[in-house]
Protein backbone atom coordinates (compact mmCIF):
# COMPACT_ATOMS: atom_id res chain seq x y z
CA UNK A 1 0.00 0.00 0.00
CA UNK A 2 0.88 3.51 -0.39
CA UNK A 3 -0.12 6.85 0.81
CA UNK A 4 0.32 9.64 -1.22
CA UNK A 5 0.30 13.49 0.05
CA UNK A 6 -0.37 15.73 -3.26
CA UNK A 7 0.22 19.06 -3.20
CA UNK A 8 -2.13 22.06 -2.15
CA UNK A 9 0.26 24.43 -3.99
CA UNK A 10 -0.28 26.26 -7.13
CA UNK A 11 1.15 25.09 -10.65
CA UNK A 12 1.18 21.13 -9.33
CA UNK A 13 -1.62 20.42 -11.95
CA UNK A 14 -3.73 17.25 -10.68
CA UNK A 15 -3.38 15.18 -13.78
CA UNK A 16 -0.03 13.53 -14.10
CA UNK A 17 -0.31 12.70 -10.38
CA UNK A 18 -3.53 10.92 -11.10
CA UNK A 19 -2.29 9.22 -14.06
CA UNK A 20 0.45 7.85 -11.77
CA UNK A 21 -2.18 6.74 -9.29
CA UNK A 22 -4.51 5.08 -12.00
CA UNK A 23 -1.36 3.08 -13.30
CA UNK A 24 -0.26 1.94 -9.93
CA UNK A 25 -4.23 1.22 -9.28
CA UNK A 26 -4.78 -0.79 -12.71
CA UNK A 27 -0.96 -2.75 -11.11
CA UNK A 28 -2.71 -4.06 -8.31
CA UNK A 29 -1.84 -1.46 -5.66
CA UNK A 30 -3.93 0.10 -3.10
CA UNK A 31 -3.31 3.88 -2.99
CA UNK A 32 -4.81 6.52 -0.91
CA UNK A 33 -4.11 9.95 -2.11
CA UNK A 34 -4.23 12.56 0.42
CA UNK A 35 -4.51 16.56 -1.05
CA UNK A 36 -3.94 20.12 0.32
CA UNK A 37 -5.96 23.29 -0.78
CA UNK A 38 -4.50 25.89 0.88
CA UNK A 39 -3.75 27.54 -2.68
CA UNK A 40 -7.74 27.54 -3.79
CA UNK A 41 -8.22 28.43 -0.24
CA UNK A 42 -6.50 31.87 -0.26
CA UNK A 43 -8.12 31.94 -4.14
CA UNK A 44 -11.48 31.91 -2.86
CA UNK A 45 -10.76 33.44 -0.34
CA UNK A 46 -9.49 36.27 -2.40
CA UNK A 47 -12.63 35.77 -5.00
CA UNK A 48 -15.41 36.05 -1.53
CA UNK A 49 -13.62 39.53 -0.63
CA UNK A 50 -11.99 37.46 2.53
CA UNK A 51 -8.21 37.10 1.88
CA UNK A 52 -6.32 34.57 4.31
CA UNK A 53 -4.56 36.72 6.97
CA UNK A 54 -0.73 35.08 7.78
CA UNK A 55 0.10 35.77 11.57
CA UNK A 56 3.51 35.11 13.56
CA UNK A 57 3.21 33.39 16.47
CA UNK A 58 5.54 34.79 19.69
CA UNK A 59 7.91 32.12 18.89
CA UNK A 60 8.24 33.46 15.00
CA UNK A 61 6.36 30.95 12.73
CA UNK A 62 3.85 32.41 10.35
CA UNK A 63 0.62 30.35 9.91
CA UNK A 64 -2.59 31.41 8.36
CA UNK A 65 -4.82 32.26 10.83
CA UNK A 66 -8.53 30.56 10.52
CA UNK A 67 -11.31 32.27 11.75
CA UNK A 68 -14.63 30.63 11.88
CA UNK A 69 -15.14 32.44 7.69
CA UNK A 70 -11.87 31.33 6.97
CA UNK A 71 -12.89 28.06 7.83
CA UNK A 72 -15.72 28.12 6.05
CA UNK A 73 -13.80 28.88 3.06
CA UNK A 74 -11.33 26.28 3.42
CA UNK A 75 -14.41 23.63 3.76
CA UNK A 76 -15.35 25.20 0.37
CA UNK A 77 -12.11 24.97 -1.67
CA UNK A 78 -11.11 21.48 -0.64
CA UNK A 79 -14.57 20.12 -1.28
CA UNK A 80 -13.92 21.76 -4.97
CA UNK A 81 -10.29 20.15 -4.82
CA UNK A 82 -11.41 16.73 -3.59
CA UNK A 83 -14.37 16.58 -6.55
CA UNK A 84 -11.83 17.64 -8.94
CA UNK A 85 -9.06 14.83 -8.03
CA UNK A 86 -12.13 11.96 -7.71
CA UNK A 87 -13.30 13.08 -11.19
CA UNK A 88 -10.41 12.89 -12.52
CA UNK A 89 -9.83 9.55 -11.14
CA UNK A 90 -12.89 8.27 -12.27
CA UNK A 91 -11.41 9.43 -15.67
CA UNK A 92 -8.70 7.52 -15.75
CA UNK A 93 -11.05 4.39 -14.82
CA UNK A 94 -9.76 4.43 -11.22
CA UNK A 95 -13.33 4.36 -9.06
CA UNK A 96 -11.92 6.64 -6.41
CA UNK A 97 -14.01 7.63 -3.70
CA UNK A 98 -13.59 11.47 -1.92
CA UNK A 99 -14.30 12.02 2.17
CA UNK A 100 -12.23 14.31 4.57
CA UNK A 101 -11.47 13.43 8.35
CA UNK A 102 -14.63 14.23 9.80
CA UNK A 103 -15.99 11.53 7.82
CA UNK A 104 -16.41 8.26 10.11
CA UNK A 105 -14.02 10.46 12.80
CA UNK A 106 -11.43 9.20 10.77
CA UNK A 107 -8.73 12.35 11.89
CA UNK A 108 -9.66 13.59 15.66
CA UNK A 109 -7.27 16.26 16.61
CA UNK A 110 -6.97 18.89 19.54
CA UNK A 111 -7.93 22.71 18.46
CA UNK A 112 -4.98 24.59 19.02
CA UNK A 113 -6.90 27.23 20.82
CA UNK A 114 -5.75 30.50 21.80
CA UNK A 115 -2.95 32.06 19.44
CA UNK A 116 -0.31 33.94 20.93
CA UNK A 117 0.88 36.37 18.00
CA UNK A 118 3.12 39.31 17.81
CA UNK A 119 1.93 42.20 15.70
CA UNK A 120 3.13 45.67 14.49
CA UNK A 121 5.36 44.47 17.35
CA UNK A 122 2.44 44.11 20.19
CA UNK A 123 1.62 40.82 21.55
CA UNK A 124 -1.84 39.53 20.77
CA UNK A 125 -3.70 36.47 21.12
CA UNK A 126 -6.31 35.39 18.64
CA UNK A 127 -9.05 33.07 20.53
CA UNK A 128 -11.13 31.67 17.77
CA UNK A 129 -8.80 29.83 15.64
CA UNK A 130 -9.53 26.56 14.20
CA UNK A 131 -6.41 24.84 13.31
CA UNK A 132 -6.02 21.58 15.19
CA UNK A 133 -2.95 18.93 15.61
CA UNK A 134 -4.32 15.23 15.18
CA UNK A 135 -4.53 13.09 18.05
CA UNK A 136 -5.92 9.95 17.08
CA UNK A 137 -6.67 8.04 14.01
CA UNK A 138 -9.85 5.65 13.16
CA UNK A 139 -9.56 3.45 10.11
CA UNK A 140 -12.73 2.35 9.81
CA UNK A 141 -14.39 4.36 6.96
CA UNK A 142 -11.23 3.79 4.90
CA UNK A 143 -10.35 0.34 5.40
CA UNK A 144 -14.53 0.35 5.08
CA UNK A 145 -13.75 1.82 1.14
CA UNK A 146 -10.74 0.16 0.42
CA UNK A 147 -12.32 -3.15 1.10
CA UNK A 148 -14.84 -2.29 -1.19
CA UNK A 149 -12.27 -1.82 -3.95
CA UNK A 150 -12.68 2.15 -3.91
CA UNK A 151 -9.69 4.63 -4.10
CA UNK A 152 -9.81 7.02 -0.93
CA UNK A 153 -9.32 10.49 -1.80
CA UNK A 154 -8.63 12.54 1.61
CA UNK A 155 -9.21 16.23 2.18
CA UNK A 156 -7.11 17.69 5.61
CA UNK A 157 -9.83 18.47 7.98
CA UNK A 158 -10.68 16.57 11.30
CA UNK A 159 -13.05 17.09 14.04
CA UNK A 160 -12.27 18.42 17.38
CA UNK A 161 -13.19 17.29 20.45
CA UNK A 162 -16.25 19.78 20.55
CA UNK A 163 -17.15 18.65 17.48
CA UNK A 164 -15.95 21.46 15.09
CA UNK A 165 -14.12 20.72 11.93
CA UNK A 166 -10.77 21.90 11.90
CA UNK A 167 -8.08 22.86 9.36
CA UNK A 168 -4.82 20.24 9.80
CA UNK A 169 -2.00 19.99 8.26
CA UNK A 170 -1.66 17.83 5.08
CA UNK A 171 1.40 16.14 5.62
CA UNK A 172 1.16 15.08 8.84
CA UNK A 173 -2.90 14.19 8.16
CA UNK A 174 -1.18 11.78 5.51
CA UNK A 175 1.62 10.43 8.06
CA UNK A 176 -1.16 9.94 10.38
CA UNK A 177 -3.42 8.09 7.99
CA UNK A 178 -0.40 5.89 6.80
CA UNK A 179 0.44 5.10 10.50
CA UNK A 180 -3.23 3.53 11.08
CA UNK A 181 -3.56 1.71 7.40
CA UNK A 182 0.16 0.10 8.39
CA UNK A 183 1.09 1.12 5.17
CA UNK A 184 4.19 -0.07 3.41
CA UNK A 185 5.39 3.19 1.75
CA UNK A 186 4.09 7.45 2.53
CA UNK A 187 5.45 9.47 -0.29
CA UNK A 188 5.02 13.27 0.43
CA UNK A 189 5.05 15.17 -2.96
CA UNK A 190 6.40 18.82 -2.89
CA UNK A 191 7.66 21.76 -5.43
CA UNK A 192 11.69 20.21 -5.01
CA UNK A 193 13.12 16.94 -5.94
CA UNK A 194 13.59 15.99 -1.93
CA UNK A 195 15.20 17.22 1.01
CA UNK A 196 18.27 19.41 0.18
CA UNK A 197 21.84 19.53 1.96
CA UNK A 198 22.06 23.05 0.97
CA UNK A 199 18.84 24.65 -0.09
CA UNK A 200 17.72 26.34 -2.83
CA UNK A 201 20.98 23.89 -4.34
CA UNK A 202 18.82 21.11 -5.92
CA UNK A 203 21.75 19.25 -6.45
CA UNK A 204 22.57 18.76 -2.82
CA UNK A 205 19.34 16.43 -2.72
CA UNK A 206 19.92 13.60 0.00
CA UNK A 207 19.29 10.20 -1.44
CA UNK A 208 18.66 7.74 1.53
CA UNK A 209 18.06 9.42 4.98
CA UNK A 210 18.35 6.79 7.82
CA UNK A 211 16.02 7.30 10.75
CA UNK A 212 18.21 7.12 12.85
CA UNK A 213 19.55 10.62 10.89
CA UNK A 214 16.18 12.10 11.14
CA UNK A 215 15.98 14.34 14.18
CA UNK A 216 19.51 15.90 12.88
CA UNK A 217 17.68 16.72 9.49
CA UNK A 218 14.57 18.30 11.74
CA UNK A 219 16.98 20.50 13.67
CA UNK A 220 19.58 21.43 11.24
CA UNK A 221 18.85 20.54 7.22
CA UNK A 222 15.18 20.93 6.81
CA UNK A 223 13.63 24.83 5.98
CA UNK A 224 10.90 26.66 6.30
CA UNK A 225 7.72 24.34 4.52
CA UNK A 226 10.06 21.30 4.65
CA UNK A 227 10.56 21.03 8.70
CA UNK A 228 6.85 19.87 8.39
CA UNK A 229 7.34 17.26 6.00
CA UNK A 230 10.12 15.76 8.15
CA UNK A 231 8.08 15.95 10.87
CA UNK A 232 5.66 14.21 8.96
CA UNK A 233 8.23 11.04 7.55
CA UNK A 234 9.27 11.26 11.28
CA UNK A 235 5.75 10.42 12.67
CA UNK A 236 5.11 8.10 9.83
CA UNK A 237 8.26 5.96 10.91
CA UNK A 238 6.83 6.16 14.49
CA UNK A 239 3.83 5.03 13.88
CA UNK A 240 5.01 1.81 11.76
CA UNK A 241 5.75 2.65 7.97
CA UNK A 242 8.59 1.36 6.81
CA UNK A 243 9.43 3.68 3.82
CA UNK A 244 8.78 7.69 3.85
CA UNK A 245 9.80 8.84 -0.17
CA UNK A 246 9.64 12.84 0.11
CA UNK A 247 10.15 14.10 -3.69
CA UNK A 248 9.04 15.99 -6.79
CA UNK A 249 5.75 17.05 -7.68
CA UNK A 250 6.61 19.47 -10.79
CA UNK A 251 7.54 16.20 -13.01
CA UNK A 252 5.42 14.14 -15.51
CA UNK A 253 4.87 11.11 -13.49
CA UNK A 254 6.43 12.62 -10.18
CA UNK A 255 4.74 9.15 -8.00
CA UNK A 256 6.75 6.65 -10.40
CA UNK A 257 9.70 9.31 -10.66
CA UNK A 258 9.79 9.02 -6.68
CA UNK A 259 9.53 4.98 -6.18
CA UNK A 260 12.62 4.70 -8.85
CA UNK A 261 14.82 6.38 -6.33
CA UNK A 262 14.85 9.72 -7.76
CA UNK A 263 13.43 11.91 -4.21
CA UNK A 264 14.56 11.20 -0.59
CA UNK A 265 13.94 8.20 0.35
CA UNK A 266 13.60 7.88 4.55
CA UNK A 267 13.86 4.18 6.74
CA UNK B 1 -34.50 1.94 6.61
CA UNK B 2 -35.25 5.56 5.60
CA UNK B 3 -33.96 7.75 2.78
CA UNK B 4 -34.66 11.38 3.90
CA UNK B 5 -33.95 14.22 1.58
CA UNK B 6 -33.55 17.49 3.73
CA UNK B 7 -33.58 21.10 1.42
CA UNK B 8 -31.22 23.09 0.75
CA UNK B 9 -33.73 26.08 0.54
CA UNK B 10 -33.12 29.17 3.12
CA UNK B 11 -34.67 29.37 6.62
CA UNK B 12 -34.58 25.26 6.92
CA UNK B 13 -32.16 25.11 9.33
CA UNK B 14 -30.11 21.30 10.01
CA UNK B 15 -30.08 21.31 13.65
CA UNK B 16 -33.45 20.14 13.70
CA UNK B 17 -33.73 17.31 11.39
CA UNK B 18 -29.69 16.53 12.62
CA UNK B 19 -31.41 15.46 15.87
CA UNK B 20 -34.04 13.87 14.22
CA UNK B 21 -31.64 11.44 12.57
CA UNK B 22 -29.67 11.12 15.82
CA UNK B 23 -33.09 9.75 17.47
CA UNK B 24 -33.72 7.45 14.88
CA UNK B 25 -30.22 6.01 14.85
CA UNK B 26 -30.36 5.74 18.81
CA UNK B 27 -33.17 3.43 18.01
CA UNK B 28 -31.53 0.83 15.24
CA UNK B 29 -33.05 2.89 12.36
CA UNK B 30 -30.62 2.86 9.06
CA UNK B 31 -30.63 6.39 8.05
CA UNK B 32 -29.40 7.78 4.74
CA UNK B 33 -29.51 11.01 4.24
CA UNK B 34 -29.46 13.52 0.72
CA UNK B 35 -29.00 17.20 1.10
CA UNK B 36 -29.39 19.97 -1.65
CA UNK B 37 -27.58 23.13 -1.86
CA UNK B 38 -29.28 25.86 -4.14
CA UNK B 39 -29.32 28.65 -1.35
CA UNK B 40 -25.73 28.06 -0.21
CA UNK B 41 -24.54 28.25 -3.81
CA UNK B 42 -26.65 31.02 -4.91
CA UNK B 43 -25.13 32.83 -2.04
CA UNK B 44 -21.31 32.00 -2.68
CA UNK B 45 -22.12 32.94 -6.56
CA UNK B 46 -23.19 36.60 -5.34
CA UNK B 47 -19.86 36.26 -2.70
CA UNK B 48 -17.98 35.34 -5.71
CA UNK B 49 -19.58 38.35 -8.24
CA UNK B 50 -20.83 35.43 -9.85
CA UNK B 51 -24.23 35.34 -8.83
CA UNK B 52 -26.94 32.44 -10.59
CA UNK B 53 -28.51 32.86 -14.01
CA UNK B 54 -31.99 31.23 -14.25
CA UNK B 55 -33.05 30.83 -17.73
CA UNK B 56 -36.54 29.77 -19.03
CA UNK B 57 -36.74 26.48 -21.35
CA UNK B 58 -38.85 26.87 -24.88
CA UNK B 59 -41.07 24.69 -22.82
CA UNK B 60 -41.77 27.10 -19.97
CA UNK B 61 -39.60 25.95 -17.20
CA UNK B 62 -37.28 28.26 -15.40
CA UNK B 63 -33.69 26.73 -14.29
CA UNK B 64 -30.47 27.56 -13.15
CA UNK B 65 -28.12 27.58 -15.93
CA UNK B 66 -24.69 25.95 -14.73
CA UNK B 67 -22.05 26.96 -16.73
CA UNK B 68 -18.47 25.37 -15.69
CA UNK B 69 -17.99 28.25 -13.30
CA UNK B 70 -21.46 27.36 -11.39
CA UNK B 71 -20.39 24.35 -11.04
CA UNK B 72 -18.10 24.78 -9.62
CA UNK B 73 -19.64 27.15 -7.40
CA UNK B 74 -21.88 24.70 -6.64
CA UNK B 75 -19.41 21.84 -5.79
CA UNK B 76 -17.63 24.33 -2.85
CA UNK B 77 -21.42 25.21 -1.62
CA UNK B 78 -22.69 21.49 -1.70
CA UNK B 79 -18.77 20.71 -0.18
CA UNK B 80 -19.64 23.53 2.81
CA UNK B 81 -23.37 22.07 3.69
CA UNK B 82 -21.98 18.40 3.49
CA UNK B 83 -19.55 19.06 5.98
CA UNK B 84 -21.80 21.28 8.62
CA UNK B 85 -24.14 18.34 8.29
CA UNK B 86 -21.87 15.19 9.15
CA UNK B 87 -20.00 17.55 12.19
CA UNK B 88 -23.84 18.31 13.25
CA UNK B 89 -24.37 14.96 13.12
CA UNK B 90 -21.12 13.97 15.15
CA UNK B 91 -21.38 16.62 17.50
CA UNK B 92 -25.47 14.21 18.36
CA UNK B 93 -23.38 11.14 18.35
CA UNK B 94 -24.07 9.79 14.87
CA UNK B 95 -20.79 8.50 13.35
CA UNK B 96 -22.01 10.37 10.08
CA UNK B 97 -19.97 10.13 6.34
CA UNK B 98 -19.92 12.46 4.23
CA UNK B 99 -19.95 11.92 -0.27
CA UNK B 100 -21.32 13.07 -3.13
CA UNK B 101 -22.59 11.01 -6.19
CA UNK B 102 -19.35 11.06 -8.08
CA UNK B 103 -18.12 9.06 -5.52
CA UNK B 104 -18.01 5.40 -6.35
CA UNK B 105 -19.38 6.43 -9.38
CA UNK B 106 -22.50 5.90 -7.02
CA UNK B 107 -24.65 8.09 -9.28
CA UNK B 108 -24.19 8.16 -12.62
CA UNK B 109 -26.06 10.84 -14.82
CA UNK B 110 -26.64 11.85 -18.53
CA UNK B 111 -25.41 15.37 -19.02
CA UNK B 112 -28.35 17.33 -20.67
CA UNK B 113 -26.40 18.95 -23.16
CA UNK B 114 -27.95 22.02 -25.25
CA UNK B 115 -30.52 24.10 -23.55
CA UNK B 116 -33.10 25.52 -25.60
CA UNK B 117 -34.01 28.63 -23.85
CA UNK B 118 -35.97 31.91 -24.53
CA UNK B 119 -34.55 35.07 -23.83
CA UNK B 120 -36.06 38.27 -24.66
CA UNK B 121 -38.02 37.07 -26.63
CA UNK B 122 -35.71 35.31 -28.87
CA UNK B 123 -34.66 31.28 -28.80
CA UNK B 124 -31.49 30.77 -27.88
CA UNK B 125 -28.82 27.47 -27.37
CA UNK B 126 -26.98 26.98 -24.51
CA UNK B 127 -24.36 24.40 -24.84
CA UNK B 128 -21.96 24.70 -21.84
CA UNK B 129 -24.30 23.26 -19.09
CA UNK B 130 -23.20 20.81 -16.43
CA UNK B 131 -26.54 19.20 -15.37
CA UNK B 132 -28.01 15.70 -15.89
CA UNK B 133 -30.60 13.41 -15.39
CA UNK B 134 -29.87 10.67 -13.05
CA UNK B 135 -29.50 7.15 -15.56
CA UNK B 136 -27.71 4.28 -12.95
CA UNK B 137 -27.31 4.10 -9.42
CA UNK B 138 -24.18 1.80 -7.81
CA UNK B 139 -24.76 1.34 -3.90
CA UNK B 140 -21.52 0.01 -3.79
CA UNK B 141 -20.17 2.56 -1.29
CA UNK B 142 -23.05 3.48 0.15
CA UNK B 143 -23.28 -0.17 1.19
CA UNK B 144 -20.12 -0.31 2.60
CA UNK B 145 -20.44 3.08 4.91
CA UNK B 146 -23.82 1.38 5.77
CA UNK B 147 -22.33 -1.93 6.66
CA UNK B 148 -19.52 -0.39 8.74
CA UNK B 149 -22.27 1.63 10.72
CA UNK B 150 -21.38 4.82 9.64
CA UNK B 151 -24.39 7.28 8.79
CA UNK B 152 -24.00 8.69 4.48
CA UNK B 153 -24.62 11.84 3.62
CA UNK B 154 -24.88 12.58 0.38
CA UNK B 155 -24.60 15.63 -1.98
CA UNK B 156 -26.37 15.81 -5.33
CA UNK B 157 -23.58 15.49 -7.50
CA UNK B 158 -23.27 12.96 -10.42
CA UNK B 159 -20.68 11.48 -12.93
CA UNK B 160 -21.29 12.69 -16.43
CA UNK B 161 -20.34 9.89 -19.18
CA UNK B 162 -17.08 11.83 -20.05
CA UNK B 163 -16.69 11.53 -16.06
CA UNK B 164 -17.71 15.40 -15.37
CA UNK B 165 -19.46 16.10 -12.10
CA UNK B 166 -22.99 17.14 -12.77
CA UNK B 167 -25.47 19.03 -10.95
CA UNK B 168 -28.36 16.90 -10.31
CA UNK B 169 -32.04 17.21 -8.59
CA UNK B 170 -31.36 16.43 -5.07
CA UNK B 171 -34.87 15.01 -4.85
CA UNK B 172 -34.69 12.55 -7.40
CA UNK B 173 -31.33 11.69 -6.23
CA UNK B 174 -32.89 10.63 -3.17
CA UNK B 175 -35.42 8.89 -4.90
CA UNK B 176 -33.10 6.90 -7.08
CA UNK B 177 -30.93 6.09 -4.30
CA UNK B 178 -33.86 5.11 -1.90
CA UNK B 179 -34.69 2.53 -4.77
CA UNK B 180 -31.21 1.16 -5.26
CA UNK B 181 -30.88 0.64 -1.31
CA UNK B 182 -34.28 -0.90 -1.30
CA UNK B 183 -35.28 1.32 1.49
CA UNK B 184 -38.39 1.11 2.89
CA UNK B 185 -39.27 4.90 3.15
CA UNK B 186 -38.70 7.92 1.38
CA UNK B 187 -39.35 11.14 3.05
CA UNK B 188 -38.72 14.39 0.80
CA UNK B 189 -39.00 17.32 3.41
CA UNK B 190 -40.16 20.73 2.13
CA UNK B 191 -41.34 24.05 2.82
CA UNK B 192 -45.12 23.45 2.87
CA UNK B 193 -46.93 20.45 5.51
CA UNK B 194 -47.19 18.14 2.41
CA UNK B 195 -48.93 18.22 -1.41
CA UNK B 196 -51.55 20.38 -1.19
CA UNK B 197 -54.95 20.07 -3.24
CA UNK B 198 -55.43 24.29 -3.19
CA UNK B 199 -52.15 25.31 -3.19
CA UNK B 200 -51.12 27.63 -1.02
CA UNK B 201 -54.38 26.80 1.34
CA UNK B 202 -52.10 24.71 3.84
CA UNK B 203 -55.33 23.23 5.46
CA UNK B 204 -56.18 21.16 1.84
CA UNK B 205 -52.68 18.70 2.11
CA UNK B 206 -53.73 15.56 0.85
CA UNK B 207 -53.16 13.13 3.52
CA UNK B 208 -53.10 9.46 2.00
CA UNK B 209 -52.42 9.69 -1.99
CA UNK B 210 -52.78 6.27 -3.79
CA UNK B 211 -49.75 5.27 -5.78
CA UNK B 212 -52.36 4.89 -8.64
CA UNK B 213 -53.42 8.61 -8.38
CA UNK B 214 -49.75 9.89 -8.52
CA UNK B 215 -50.17 10.84 -12.07
CA UNK B 216 -53.26 12.49 -11.90
CA UNK B 217 -51.46 14.59 -8.90
CA UNK B 218 -48.09 15.35 -11.23
CA UNK B 219 -50.58 16.66 -13.70
CA UNK B 220 -53.19 18.66 -11.80
CA UNK B 221 -52.74 18.99 -8.59
CA UNK B 222 -48.46 19.75 -7.78
CA UNK B 223 -47.72 22.72 -8.98
CA UNK B 224 -44.17 24.59 -9.27
CA UNK B 225 -41.42 23.06 -7.17
CA UNK B 226 -43.72 20.23 -5.34
CA UNK B 227 -44.35 18.99 -9.11
CA UNK B 228 -40.42 17.77 -8.85
CA UNK B 229 -41.12 16.30 -5.42
CA UNK B 230 -44.11 14.09 -6.79
CA UNK B 231 -42.07 12.80 -9.55
CA UNK B 232 -38.97 12.26 -7.30
CA UNK B 233 -42.01 10.00 -5.11
CA UNK B 234 -43.05 8.33 -8.28
CA UNK B 235 -39.60 6.96 -9.56
CA UNK B 236 -39.00 5.83 -6.03
CA UNK B 237 -42.44 4.00 -5.94
CA UNK B 238 -41.49 2.83 -9.31
CA UNK B 239 -37.88 1.88 -8.24
CA UNK B 240 -39.49 -0.78 -4.95
CA UNK B 241 -39.39 1.71 -2.22
CA UNK B 242 -42.82 1.01 -0.20
CA UNK B 243 -44.17 4.34 0.91
CA UNK B 244 -42.89 8.24 0.42
CA UNK B 245 -43.67 11.14 3.14
CA UNK B 246 -43.63 14.54 1.00
CA UNK B 247 -43.72 16.72 4.85
CA UNK B 248 -42.82 19.84 6.47
CA UNK B 249 -39.27 20.68 7.39
CA UNK B 250 -40.41 23.92 8.95
CA UNK B 251 -41.54 22.47 12.34
CA UNK B 252 -39.19 21.19 15.34
CA UNK B 253 -38.80 17.30 14.42
CA UNK B 254 -39.53 17.71 11.34
CA UNK B 255 -38.67 13.62 10.75
CA UNK B 256 -40.74 12.56 13.36
CA UNK B 257 -43.30 14.96 12.42
CA UNK B 258 -43.81 13.03 8.90
CA UNK B 259 -43.08 9.45 10.36
CA UNK B 260 -46.43 10.51 12.87
CA UNK B 261 -49.00 10.97 10.08
CA UNK B 262 -48.74 14.73 9.08
CA UNK B 263 -47.35 15.25 5.70
CA UNK B 264 -48.60 13.11 2.31
CA UNK B 265 -48.04 9.64 2.62
CA UNK B 266 -47.94 7.84 -1.32
CA UNK B 267 -48.10 4.43 -1.30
Amino acid sequence: MLVVKIGGAEGIGIESVCSDVAKLVAAGEQVVVVHGGSALATQLGEDVGYPPRFVTSVSGHSSRYTDKRTLEIFLMATGLLNRQIVAELQRLGVNAAGMSGIDGKTLQAKRKGALRIVENGKRKILRDDYTGSIQTVDPTTLQALLDAGLTPVVAPIALSEAHDPLNVDGDRAAASIAGALKSQDLMILTNVPGLLRAFPDESSRIVNLPASELEDALENVAQGRMKRKVLAAKEALDGGVQRVILCDARVDAPISNGLAGNGTSIQ
